[in-house]
Formats: C-alpha cells, sequence, structure tokens
C-alpha cells in the first residue's frame, strides 16, 4: 500500500498526502503549488507546532496533518489552512482532505475551498466552492460580480452531467448554507467502474475545473481590497467569526475526538481556533 | 379538454385553475382552503380589479389569473398571492401555478411557497419551500428554530428517492439564494410511465407533503410575532422588500411581456408591485 512509502521515522506533513489515490494528490499538490507560486511572499512560513502538523491516536489507526500559512499584513489573504485525516474504521478507511483559502477584512471577496470525502475507493464525496462572505440576497451586485459574471455555475453544470456524479446535500443544514449555490457538492459513485473510473474522473473532470476555480479566485478574488465601510468591515469580520467557529463546531468539534482521543483533538482544534476566531 | 368546461362568458379566477391536471388542481385548491380556514377572518376579501383578476393577451393564446388577499392590521400576514398562467406555445402548453404567503415584519418566520412548472404532460418543475427571511449564516437560531426542528428536510429527502425524481436548479443564481437550504425544487420526469405516473407521484407523494409543510407553516410560522428590535424590523422590511423587487424582476418583467404584450403585463405587474414593494 501506498502508505509503505512512509515509514514511522519520517514525520508526515500535509502535502504529503499520503493516502489518497494519485490522481486526487496530484490535484490537491497542484492547487497548493499554484497558489504558492502566485500569492509568492504574501504567505508567511507555518510555524505551527509539529505535534499539530502531524498527529494520530494512541492505536495508530488514526492519523491527521495541518497546514495553516498566514498572509502578511499587506496582502488580502487572512490563512490558508491545508488538512487530511486518514482513519482505519470497521466499514473501511476514511479520509477527509480538504484545503480553503481565507481572505481578511480588507476584501469582502469569497473563500476558495476543496473538499474530498472518501469512505470506500469507487465512491466520493467533493466540494468546490467560492464560499460567499455577504448575505447574497441583499447584495445582489456581490452574485453578480463573483458568480454570474465569473460563469461559476458551469463546472457544477458540466459535472453533473456524468452518470455517476448526483449532486450532495451535508446533513448539516448550516454547512449547507455556507456554500454559495453554484457549489461543485456531489457525490461521485463509481459503481462496477471501480476505482480506474474514480481515478478518470479525477483526471479528466474534476481536476480542470478546480484548477479553473482556483484561477477565478487569484483572478477576481484576492487581487485587492474592496471598498467598504468601516461598518461593513466589522459585520463582515463578525461573519467570518460566526461561520469559521460553526463550521469547526460541525466538523471538528464533533467528530475529531472519536477519531483521535479527546486531548489530540483539542489541540488540534485549539490551534484552527488561533487562527480562525482570531 | 378541461377548458371546455369554462366557456368565454364565464370570467375565469385564480382558484379556476382549469388548465391544471385534476391532482395538481386539487392540491391547489386544498392548500388555499386550509389557508383561508387557519387565517379565517385574518384574511381580507380581494379587492384588484377585475381586469388583473384574470387577463389574456390578444389572440387568447395566453391567459392568466392573479388573487391576491392582504392580512388584516393586527395579523401577521401580509398577504397571500395566487396565481396561474396557461400559454400556448409553439413547443406545447406552458403552465405556471403560484402560490405564496407573505408575512409581515412583526414577525421574521420564514414564508410559504409552493409553485408548479409544467411545460410537458410528462415533466414538472416543483418547488415547495419556507423560504427564510433572514441570512441564515448569521441567525443559526433560526436555521434551528424553522428548519431542523421542524425536520423541514424530510420531504426533500423522501421525494428525491424517487426514481423520476431529480434536484432541480433555477437558471436564476438569485432564486437559488431566495430558497432554504431544505427547499424541494425537483424536476419531476414520468417519461414513458406518462401523464398517469405523473398524477400518482402528485397525489401519493408530492400532496402530502405540501400539505404537512403548509401545516408546519401555520403552525410555527403564522402564529404570533417575534421578539425583534425595532431596527431589526427595518432591516427585514428592507430584505423583504429587496427580494420581492428582484423576484418579480426574474419571474415575471423579464418573461410576461412575451406571452401577454407590454400592457397586460405591466397592468399586473404594477398590482403585484402595490402589494409587494409596499
Amino acid at each position: 500500500s501506498s502508505s509503505s512509502m512512509y515509514p514511522q521515522n519520517k514525520r508526515l506533513r500535509f502535502i504529503d498526502l499520503p493516502y489518497l489515490p494519485t490522481p486526487q494528490r496530484n490535484l490537491m499538490v497542484d492547487l497548493v503549488s499554484k497558489m504558492e507560486t502566485s500569492l509568492g511572499s504574501q504567505l508567511l512560513p507555518s510555524s505551527l507546532p509539529l505535534d499539530v502538523q502531524y498527529f494520530e491516536n494512541e492505536s495508530g489507526s488514526s492519523q491527521g496533518a495541518l497546514d495553516i500559512r498566514s498572509g502578511t499584513q499587506d496582502s488580502t489573504v487572512d490563512f490558508i489552512l491545508g488538512s487530511w485525516i486518514h482513519s482505519k474504521l470497521p466499514s473501511g478507511a476514511l479520509n477527509i482532505t480538504t484545503l480553503t483559502a481565507y481572505l481578511n477584512n480588507t476584501t469582502d471577496a469569497p473563500r476558495f475551498l476543496i473538499e474530498f470525502i472518501q469512505s470506500s475507493p469507487t465512491s466520493l464525496i467533493l466540494i468546490l466552492d467560492l464560499p460567499p462572505r455577504k448575505d447574497l440576497i441583499l447584495y445582489p451586485d456581490y452574485l453578480t460580480t463573483f458568480y454570474n459574471d465569473t460563469q461559476l455555475d458551469r463546472f457544477r453544470q458540466q459535472l453533473v452531467k456524468l452518470p455517476e456524479i448526483q449532486p450532495y446535500f451535508s446533513s448539516s443544514l448550516y454547512t449547507r448554507s455556507v456554500f454559495s449555490t453554484t457549489a461543485v457538492s456531489i457525490v461521485i459513485d463509481c459503481g462496477t467502474g471501480g476505482p480506474d473510473r474514480m481515478d478518470e474522473i479525477i483526471l479528466d473532470d474534476v481536476s480542470p475545473a478546480a484548477k479553473e476555480m482556483l484561477d477565478i479566485w487569484l483572478d477576481k478574488c484576492v487581487c485587492g481590497g474592496r471598498d467598504m465601510e468601516e461598518q461593513e468591515r466589522v459585520d463582515l469580520k463578525k461573519r467570518d467569526v460566526l461561520v469559521n467557529k460553526k463550521t469547526l463546531e460541525i466538523d471538528l468539534v464533533a467528530g475529531l475526538p472519536r477519531l483521535f482521543g479527546p486531548d489530540v483533538a483539542n489541540r488540534v482544534i485549539e490551534a484552527i481556533q488561533k487562527y480562525s476566531l482570531a
């Protein structure tokens, strides 16, 4: 198995992504590398403690890695967060891989998010989105600028044409509310096509969509501050922190202790909170 | 055809719904009747001009009907709007039937909405929802009260289990933003099952869901004012009017003149604006 490439004495990092099938790993590495190249000196080096950069439970059946890089003072980037979790469950291996880019309140432009949730070799949940940071009902111009003018819905439209792909509805209504109305939120189920067909879909269909969406984000969202009144910046900050807090509760506080035990889970959650609730 | 039951000299009204298949008509009539029974004296009689209660284009190929009943001063109901449009298009008959209940700013509780869009006897778009009137990201308690605690997502979950039903994504991103994350937004496509199977689905699956959702709305949303500060009421009013304005633009300003000519279309749109932008 691919894990044999990473002996115990090599400390795993986020970017190693040791348990992902090659096309998924390559996509994630490409996205991170594109961000790093484009943002360049705007990104500070990671300063996470080693025991949060990589962590596991006592038995070693659950492993995880985290990378957080803050933006510099003059950047619109707040921080970039990458993480993976691998857990050997009785039902099979669970892999959750996430890459999210958060902007600070010098701009109200959307975030970038990609997430793989895989609990079987032939079935994968994929979220790919530029989650909005404003109430789209109150700010129709925001919807026009970032979603209509960029034709962002075409990625979702193209992907759901594949017979293996169905829309995915998160069980958390709050999580659903976080995504834009153009979010790629899908289940890829290859059935008898098997892992080979999954690799093909990731390579031929998902990767181009994810890369193009990242290009749009880098081009239209990160590129500079946006005119806002002081009160708008305060409200934006409040909304960002609330989303982060709720998302952390739903995604991690609810599940991480079960996989890693309370001590490891708390350590990881507290490390993320330092960035996401600051 | 069913239209022969309504000779030229009988003026059609909204509640006649002459072009709907019986199960759809019965459902709409039942919903209106349930609203009228429950709201009773809270609803004022309709005061729309006759040429807006029923309207048609010059050739008679497009017909429509509208009914609007305001709530009394002491009611949380702002107004109830029912409408249907029937148009003989080269591609076949188009039928759009809508029933929406709007609340005023003594409460921030959700609206009730049901809409049928049918352009072939075997295919139907259905929207059934309690559209929220707050930013769900900023008000997670609102999401809990009206959507989680009422288990509102179960209607969507049950309906998409049918092989004939697929999620529907409106081509307007703004329209998508208006709906809740639990909205039943589906295409029912019966294919070879034909109109009989459509009738069966409306009768067995859609009708119970719509009636139960209306019961939830009558029980949890209309039932009384909600504590809000004065500024919240002002913001709520502003948001309601903005949604109504944008929705009117998307649903009617864009399409009604094409079906009815500019004069009839303007008359109808202005009549609705008197209520929805007031």
